[in-house]
């Protein structure tokens, strides 16, 4: 039995009923998105007055959440209605992804629409975490002066990092080589120094793939999809799930490490300090190593290992099945404990699909129990090219912004 | 970014926010168990005023939900209070298991106090699900019976089983022999005729194990254990999850078959059609072939184990420890994919702790990559003996009566 007591009504006062309204119609108007939406749309929608909904947008038009255009015919009786939309410019959010070879910053507006990105590949293995993440922030300032230029103002950095992440820090990722490294403080202290005069943004910090996740969530067209594992293929084998639209984050801040779900209790040691780790048999590493393919520069590898899986080249299809094959069977015990919608892969498995999807499939369909999964179900599918884990970071900003505009509504003004 | 559109206050009808803090004023008096509560007591922990808990709680009164008794002193100024309780007569919820070689059947109150148990051990292989599900009519209808005596009137009945349950069906029970069987609709039939004139009872059906993880949950004095795994050790091996203080069902309602989960590729074929599942290895007949022990009647084969592990027989204590190695190896995988607080063994596992725990925990401190896990931390721990699914499935009835007791009032009466 639920013991949370909540109440309704009553005690909820003016203000925040106000505020929490303002986020509604916000809302109401961003989903809406390339559609036109009206005040009695979303009146209708949210299931509040007229009257109360045409006070709430004046403020959000005041504050530059909205903007409104031309007249809109809805068909309905009534005088024609002006056309609402997000605000293309004010607040926005900054995503900072700091992965093994490379860092990515992305600004996504009020829509969740990402408008400026600024990759740079570097190998961050081999310098110190303080070095690479003031690095990341030297890139996150330049990304901020393009988003200037299109007036658009982030409220917030949201960092996603590779490893086992809490409280601003990354405790553990072994494959660049990190412990206990406080990525937060690191990132935002360097951002300051590169910033003088300027308020600080606030800084949070998440698991990069329970942020590609996310994104995957928000933007990757999912439609039903509602539950699903999420992996991802790089040097390490990252994951997150995503239950019900909500990240499942753990009790510390760790779920989603399906990288080391144990395939073989007696394989090769894993930098983790297990043995026979998913990763092991289904990582990077592993799989250019068994298709004879060697990594001579930053992706080139995997680039390679498509070219020639689709030239039917033995040993690289056979390398590709035998890592689907032992990617179907850490996700069929992971679908027999959470029975999701959907099983999403990203990362070098979204280029790999075809060779890799059917073996994983067949080990599903033989040894998921409950029998719902068939070589031809679709439930286990690529991810889309949406699911990034740094707009994911970014969007993860206007979360924020989008559940209380009103605590904003300043900072808009840039 | 969610959004479900949800409002708050002006749309709530004065009816509705009524009933909502019915609910509110009768879970606060619940909560407080032995506790003295006061309206003043309930007013200050729900945040209402005085008078208009004074006002719910007349009307809970009224329709037989709570009693009063005696005087009791705050130590706060103005008059003393009586002292409030939930009434231990009115509506109960009943529960019934029907497992493989039992029947349980349970009615609580609303306390959540078990106050009738009524139990028959008979091998439910052997006959047709429509006369096993009869035979736990039968069952039920006696507990009825009881249950009137004390005055306590069912308004619901959950059904405990085995297997893949949804849609009020048991979908495929292996170990029972069941598929697609209407289980819901067979009990309510039978006990129906065996109560002619008198109102029919609501029937709704859940996994066993989950609804022994909810008993757990609720009754087992988890105190901040809000995220765990349950497993049940059986004929087959079951499981739930519990995440933030609730059931995870899954997309289709099959979460929590951790029985399947991968061991050994190449391993002993399993009746779920797969190979090397868990239960293969760490099920109650794997365990006792391994031991050497023989199932000579019900429950018989367990008690020998147990008996001969203490006794520190060679081969009963190796077999014990290398299920528990298996259980490790699997539970460090979902320990990875879900990041709970707990990991709680139940069924047979419950006795065989001083045995298994030890090669279980070792599994768990080498493979949990978050290093959060060590021989020592207590997160591995037996399930307590409140955590039985009848009990779940009894209290579960319950939470409809707490959520909205307005509802019920009419049948409090019985």
């Amino acid at each position: 039995m639920k013991s949370n007591l909540t109440t309704l009504g009553p005690k909820a006062d003016k203000d925040t009923v106000r505020r929490s309204n303002l986020s509604l119609v916000l809302r109401a108007v961003r989903d809406e998105g390339d559609r036109e939406a009206t005040r009695a749309g979303v009146a209708a929608r949210v299931g509040l007055t007229r009257a109360a909904v045409s006070s709430l947008v004046e403020q959000l038009l005041d504050s530059g959440f909205l903007t409104e255009s031309g007249k809109t015919f809805s068909g309905q009786a009534g005088r024609p209605g002006t056309a609402l939309k997000v605000a293309r410019t004010g607040p926005a959010g900054l995503g900072v992804e700091v992965n093994i070879d490379y860092v990515s910053v992305c600004v996504v507006d009020l829509a969740g629409t990402g408008r400026v990105r600024l990759t740079e590949h570097l190998d961050n293995r081999g310098a110190p975490p303080a070095e690479v993440l003031a690095r990341a922030a030297g890139i996150a300032a330049r990304t901020l002066d393009s988003a200037a230029e299109q007036e658009l103002f982030p409220v917030g950095v949201a960092l996603a990092l590779p490893g086992l992440v809490s409280g601003g820090a990354v405790r553990q990722a072994p494959n660049l080589g990190w412990n206990q490294v406080p990525a937060e403080e690191l990132f935002a202290a360097s951002l300051a120094a590169l910033r003088p005069g300027r308020p600080e943004l606030p800084v949070s910090s998440e698991n990069e793939a329970n942020l590609a996740a996310l994104a995957e969530l928000w933007f990757g067209g999912l439609d039903e999809v509602r539950s699903f594992l999420y992996l991802t293929g790089e040097i390490g084998v990252g994951g997150a799930l995503v239950i019900d639209g909500e990240l499942l984050r753990g009790a510390h801040g760790f779920a989603g490490e399906i990288g080391h779900v144990v395939v073989d209790a007696d394989g090769p040691e894993c930098r983790c300090g297990s043995r026979g780790c998913l990763e092991q048999y289904a990582g990077q590493s592993a799989l250019l190593r068994a298709a004879g393919v060697e990594e001579t520069g930053r992706g080139s590898g995997v680039a390679e290992l498509e070219r020639r899986s689709r030239a039917g080249d033995e040993r690289a299809v056979a390398a590709v099945a035998e890592a689907g094959r032992m990617l179907g069977r850490v996700l069929s015990g992971a679908v027999n404990l959470l029975d999701p919608d959907a099983v999403v892969l990203g990362g070098i498995y979204r280029g790999l699909m075809p060779w890799l999807s059917g073996p994983a499939d067949e080990e599903l369909t033989g040894r998921v129990v409950s029998g719902l999964w068939s070589r031809s179900c679709g439930r286990l599918r690529a991810s889309s090219v949406a699911g990034d884990a740094a707009r994911g970071a970014a969007a993860l900003v206007m979360q924020d912004v989008l559940a209380d505009p009103a605590a904003y509504a300043a900072k808009a003004a840039g």
